[in-house]
């Protein structure tokens, strides 16, 4: 294994137990009925538990959002064609995408990342260029990659965290474009899961039936071809992953080791955080699941890896979209934690201490 | 009926069909899959259809949180006691409570409204006073309040929303606070709805098994002494109701008249929306459900208006603070819808557009 990721990986501990156990006390001191703000409340006290800190503080936001290309698509996979990837990063460049409108709302910056778009791009201030290739190879024949580009996909990911750590970041979020990666994530999802191809494939951007069943036979090609091993997260990455997926599961690996909570976004998120927490179990507990997508394969990747996911809006767009409105209400939620007035504070007395109550 | 509430009533128009149909157009035009955005595009194209306005703004934001007392908290019914409701009010304008902090999150003011909290309050220059009496009757022994108080509540809360939009406002949340409020919330159910008791009523701020079969009880009582009519919404409110419902099912139907989206919260302003449809079943288009509340008479409410919650984080707080959040997500999908670009403006082919796609 690569010495970043090993080292990457080694420096990944359990969140802090005693910090949890405070941040609960806190909650029940605050002015609102014991548990009234439901999941708010526990998301905050795992924040608290992630950061070490019973005060975290979640201002500093960023969603990297990261593209690349898939062989894949030369199998008919996918409703849109190959070059929309490269169009969207510049979409995504210009401010004009879904993903752009959403972090300016909830006031986090945007990390566009280069992964391996086809054809790549002319240098650009605001475009960090980690290419593995100019796309991956058609999985249906082969190895979607070599082993030395996934390790380099995966620590293109932790490099970009570190090197957002350092802009200055309390909260990291996830997100893709390529066309063709829900292909590639179903198949992780079915090779790491065991679940059924038909049961984690979905209609991508928006196939009809007929498209559907044959997404379905290229994923079970691409699985028959390959043979990835399931225990071996960097051999199912190799052969069936993209690379944007791996990119992603070292965001997700580095924000674990940074002690950072990491906002996971739909399927193709799910997909790397399939491979993140095969690598690191420890790192799950540092996972938040901002929403369930429409991709049904999302919910059987969820549901292997103990998440929750905050919010059902029937999104499926990908870019970060359901990251970002899960990262709002992480804020949300550490601002009610930390702002909030006391029972004391306010001179209100707690239920059942009043006499005759 | 009042001639305010008449009045009010006959301005409630259907919402525009045309500006909703250019809305979905404009869905279809943006950079994205069509419908990938999920609710957020329904949500965007309805509040276009609210204003009539296909670039709508959603910038001015006011919570109006009502608190009131209720007689019927002399039974028992609440796990808190009376004098919190006027504790929690001096809080909200002290800024420390949950729907202070997530008001302050999403850039939106909170309208604390005084409807009725027993002893009242010394003037406060952030203090809408507009109390109809220190307290509901206990609805247990008989009505809750008399039909010109009633009245009288839901004017007040017509007033407040045009003092609001004068202003200046684009989007109207409900909140509430009152010890004993999901107490007649449940009755109000039961009485519009049919429905029993049982199902509608729910454990409010923390009561444990005998408290929450005493509270069945003392609401089947509230029934069975006043008999409700369940076609007269006006003497469903006066007899098992209370000044702050009266006061947000005015807010509810003060907006629709106005051609404002106002954002509901949890029981308490679903028990004041059964009465503003029940008054003006036109109304009903301009509600947005923002959660489904942990108390479960709130399913059975959002049910019986044929609304569909956007959020569901277990939170049973009240205040507003479902709310909050279901307004942060109006704006985020108003904003989507205004400011993404287009396939056209952002050059990229439409899907199925390219030759050989």
């Amino acid at each position: 294994m690569d010495e970043c990721l090993k080292r990457t990986i080694g420096a990944i501990r359990p969140v802090d137990m005693s910090v949890i156990q405070a941040a609960r006390a806190r909650q029940d001191s605050l002015t609102k009925p014991q548990g009234s703000l439901g999941r708010l409340e526990e998301l905050a006290v795992r924040i608290a538990g992630i950061k070490g800190d019973l005060s975290p503080r979640i201002e500093r936001k960023a969603i990297v959002t990261m593209a690349a290309d898939h062989g894949v698509v030369a199998e008919g996979v996918s409703a849109y064609p190959q070059e929309v990837s490269r169009q969207m990063v510049y979409n995504f460049l210009s401010g004009g995408a879904a993903i752009n409108v959403l972090a300016r709302h909830i006031g986090a910056r945007v990390v566009v990342v280069d992964m391996g778009v086809v054809s790549g791009f002319e240098p650009h201030p605001d475009l960090v260029s980690r290419s593995i290739g100019f796309g991956t190879r058609n999985m249906a024949q082969g190895p979607a990659m070599d082993r030395a580009q996934a390790a380099n996909a995966v620590r293109a990911g932790i490099e970009i965290v570190d090197a957002e750590v350092a802009r200055g970041l309390d909260i990291v979020a996830t997100g893709d474009m390529g066309i063709g990666n829900t292909t590639a994530s179903a198949a992780v999802c079915a090779a790491i899961t065991g679940q059924p191809v038909e049961k984690v494939a979905g209609r991508g951007a928006g196939l009809d039936d007929d498209q559907f069943l044959h997404k379905v036979e290229v994923i079970r090609r691409a699985l028959a071809a390959n043979e990835p091993d399931a225990t071996d997260a960097m051999d199912v990455l190799t052969k069936v992953g993209g690379f944007e997926i791996g990119g992603l599961a070292g965001v997700m690996l580095g924000s674990a080791a940074c002690r950072m909570p990491v906002v996971l976004d739909g399927i193709v998120s799910g997909a790397a955080a399939l491979i993140a927490a095969a690598l690191s179990p420890l790192a799950r507990e540092y996972f938040i699941a901002a929403h369930n997508s429409a991709e049904p394969g999302h919910r059987v990747m969820l549901d292997y890896l103990g998440l929750d996911p905050l919010l059902d809006l029937r999104m499926r767009l990908g870019e970060g979209t359901g990251a970002a409105l899960g990262m709002f209400l992480a804020e949300a939620a550490v601002k009610l934690m930390t702002q909030m007035a006391t029972f004391d504070e306010a001179g209100i007395p707690r239920k059942g201490s009043l006499p005759g109550d």
